[in-house]
């Protein structure tokens, strides 16, 4: 069977040139050329990165709150590219968001929780010195059950009655939840209208809110039903990760530090210096790490927006990690809690095949500590429910379960099903009874 | 206020050339030459039509069935262009389906009419000689009352039941109804499956399983969320036509007299002659027809897949029909039967503002009697009526209505709202009491 591989160092996707010439280098920062010219680009037609704020370095502690202008990840995606911008305060700068508003209505769909926290301002943000533009909104539920088709026609409904046309805008308030339902919304709206995400959790931030996928659940499964459908800009106001509860920060980094594994060992190594900036919600921090993660999901969905091998490693730790969830019951691990114990397992396996190496094995397990997040799987997780849930996973192909593997020095991944299954069954046992 | 011409011979779009390299001319009828020499075509490299069954000749009088090669019209849209299969007895040649089948598992979608008349023929068509292939059917309620999110929901809980993954095929077996909801449904499980169309009414044949677009109806509004989603193919097998009713045929003509009338003023001729053997169901004359239909709406939604301004020529009469289909309430007019009265409101306001001549109103009044379609709107619409549906219509911008109206010789129109507003009021006065 064939792996294929997804390492940028060994990809067939990845050019392996050290400098990219569109690529703007914060030259402010020494240290940064090394850290440039050591991380793999893609081919340089592909993504577009323009950084307008300073990175910090690698062993820079960020302390200065981060300037007024964007740090700005172009995704690039032909003739439906756009633009996310990264940093703090920016939904006090209503020029930002208003250069995507093209008509004179937008709907802003948000939930119970975040619309008394950030609504005000978003309206105000849209509206601001540009009193042509009228805003409805939608506050929804909060919570992941909440994401169904009864709440999507809450979306049409309020669409309809007020007379939106095909100009108008839907803005995106809040996590990922809202974040899926109001793209599907948008996407389906006479057939597709504007749409514009302003994410508040980190997992929105660095993950959901990138890549255009879109969706609600179905009583039977979740995300089942959705479409592929790009925003006109994402807008990533990290002052919102104030108000977030530390369980939900910690679960958004479990996807950070997976960027890090599958395709840059240099971002993981900033972060294995910076965690306690990030878990201090330093702005500076977190704007580096959004963007840098942006970067790397974008970079995948340029090259591989609808799914296959490439955009595939994405998962790492998913697939133990929707087992937990399933296996728990949605809802009472946090999906990036999930995947954090989904990750040692997978990093686990990695290790007994062979594949990588001690320490790395160990760093993976630190950095997780570090970030509060956990490096099991829950006690009431047996073997049986593991493979019985994985069994119907779809990466199953030809009775084989594909999974993404760490493999080679830091920063390497491949997506296969080419392992030795004794591999498997060690890890499983490794961690729960039987 | 700008006018955008859509006739062949004035358009930016269209080129004037005389002859097209690829189209594959049915050598066998003298008649034929003219017959293309006549007609503008888009740029050769957009449409590329292979007509393996010879066309009737313009003063041909349709006997002979049609032979067993399909017809086939090749829709270009890139990397998702798909052949539009034509023909008597299509749904015996398995092997047409079967090509664009690529996963294991179908799904069938019809309705309660359809699905005794030709379900259990499609499930050989798609599965003799390939028992590898599993069919799944859901057969919805009849109607465009049932054209909602429940009915699409049914579709959804199905599939999940059935643990359809993403190289699952749905099919969608009826009228317009069926084939918008099940485009729909494929456009959005698991974010996109592949879908084959099998049109079986006139309307559906003619117009809604060709361009793409799907969706479903509103509580508070006609299609009103949905999604651009092109098929695999089309497979039209004209011998399902028999079953239909007779006002369901005449009004899926509506729609066939519509094409000769904004872009193809040799159909219109062809239509003018060759009516009686429409109306007896002749099936090479139906073939004919069908694929000159499709020719016609392929070509333009080629050069305008998401409706800007020539894909909106195709809403001839749809002004003045929309009006009267929500002035009598939906379900009593059938959509062509409304179109057919619009259309002749259509050309009656033309002629009022003198940008055609006598013999042309007269000769599209003749044409919709022959096909036994009304040519005047019901006794209970009144001017104001009219105006204040027409009012909210989506072709309002900065508050004039646009309108497709006929423009200079047969074959050519105008979309605009520049006209003289007297000559609207006029046509309303004529056709209706205020
Ligand atoms: N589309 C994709 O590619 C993609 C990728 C990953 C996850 N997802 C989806 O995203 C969802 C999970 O996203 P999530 O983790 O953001 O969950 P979420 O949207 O439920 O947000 C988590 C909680 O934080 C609250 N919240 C949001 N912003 C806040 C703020 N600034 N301050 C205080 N509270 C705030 C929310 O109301 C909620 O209670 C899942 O439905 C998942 O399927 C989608
Ligand atoms: N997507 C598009 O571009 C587009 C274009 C035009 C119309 N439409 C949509 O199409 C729908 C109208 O389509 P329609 O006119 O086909 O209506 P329909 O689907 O309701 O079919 C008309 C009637 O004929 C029956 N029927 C279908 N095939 C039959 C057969 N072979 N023998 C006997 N009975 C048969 C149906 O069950 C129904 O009762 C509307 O919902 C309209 O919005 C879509
Ligand atoms: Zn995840
Ligand atoms: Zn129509």
């Amino acid at each position: 069977m064939a792996s294929s591989v997804c390492s940028p160092r060994h990809s067939l996707f990845l050019s392996s040139s050290t400098k990219s010439p569109l690529r703007d280098c914060p030259v402010r920062f020494p240290a940064c050329n090394a850290f440039h010219s050591r991380r793999r680009l893609v081919s340089a037609t592909r993504l577009k990165v323009s950084a307008s704020s300073p990175a910090p370095a690698v062993d820079h502690s960020p302390s200065r709150a981060a300037s007024r202008a964007p740090t700005v990840v172009e995704v690039d995606l032909g003739n439906r590219s756009y633009p996310i911008y990264i940093g703090s305060g920016l939904l006090d700068q209503p020029e930002l968001l208003q250069r995507h508003i093209h008509g004179k209505r937008v709907i802003v769909v948000t939930n119970t929780t975040v619309a008394p926290l950030y609504l005000d301002k978003t309206v105000s943000a849209l509206t601001d010195g540009n009193p042509n533009v009228s805003v409805e909104s939608v506050i929804l539920p909060d919570g992941e059950q909440f994401k169904n088709m009864e709440n999507l026609m809450r979306i049409f409904d309020k669409s309809i009655e007020s007379r939106l046309d095909r100009r108008c805008t839907f803005v995106a308030l809040g996590g990922g939840v809202i974040g899926d339902m109001c793209g599907y919304a948008a996407a389906s709206y006479l057939r597709g209208v504007n749409f514009i995400q302003i994410p508040t959790t980190v997992m929105a931030q660095v993950d959901s809110s990138v890549g255009g996928k879109t969706g609600i659940n179905h009583p039977l499964g979740k995300n089942m039903i959705g479409a592929f459908y790009q925003p006109q800009c994402v807008l990533v106001d990290t002052d919102t990760l104030n108000t977030l509860p530390d369980r939900e920060l910690a679960s958004g980094l479990a996807e950070v530090i997976k960027y890090g594994l599958i395709r840059d060992a240099e971002f993981f190594e900033w972060q294995e210096k910076n965690m306690p900036s990030l878990l201090a919600r330093d702005p500076s921090a977190f704007a580096y790490a959004i963007k840098r993660s942006c970067e790397n999901k974008a970079e995948v969905v340029s090259l591989d927006e609808k799914e296959s091998g490439l955009r595939a490693t994405l998962n790492l730790g998913h697939t133990f990690g929707h087992a937990i969830e399933t296996g728990v019951g949605y809802g009472q691990w946090l999906h990036g809690e999930a995947v954090a114990a989904g990750t040692v397992m997978a990093v686990d396996m990695s290790h007994h095949l062979g594949w990588i190496d001690d320490l790395l094995a160990q760093r993976v397990g630190n950095i997780l500590k570090e970030a509060k997040l956990p490096n099991a799987p829950p006690k009431t997780m047996t073997v049986k429910m593991f493979k019985s849930i994985m069994a119907v996973d779809k990466k199953v192909a030809d009775g084989r379960l594909r999974l993404i593997l760490l493999k080679g020095p830091l920063g390497n991944c491949v997506f296969t099903g080419d392992y030795d299954k004794k591999a498997l069954d060690e890890t499983l046992n490794a961690f729960c009874k039987s």
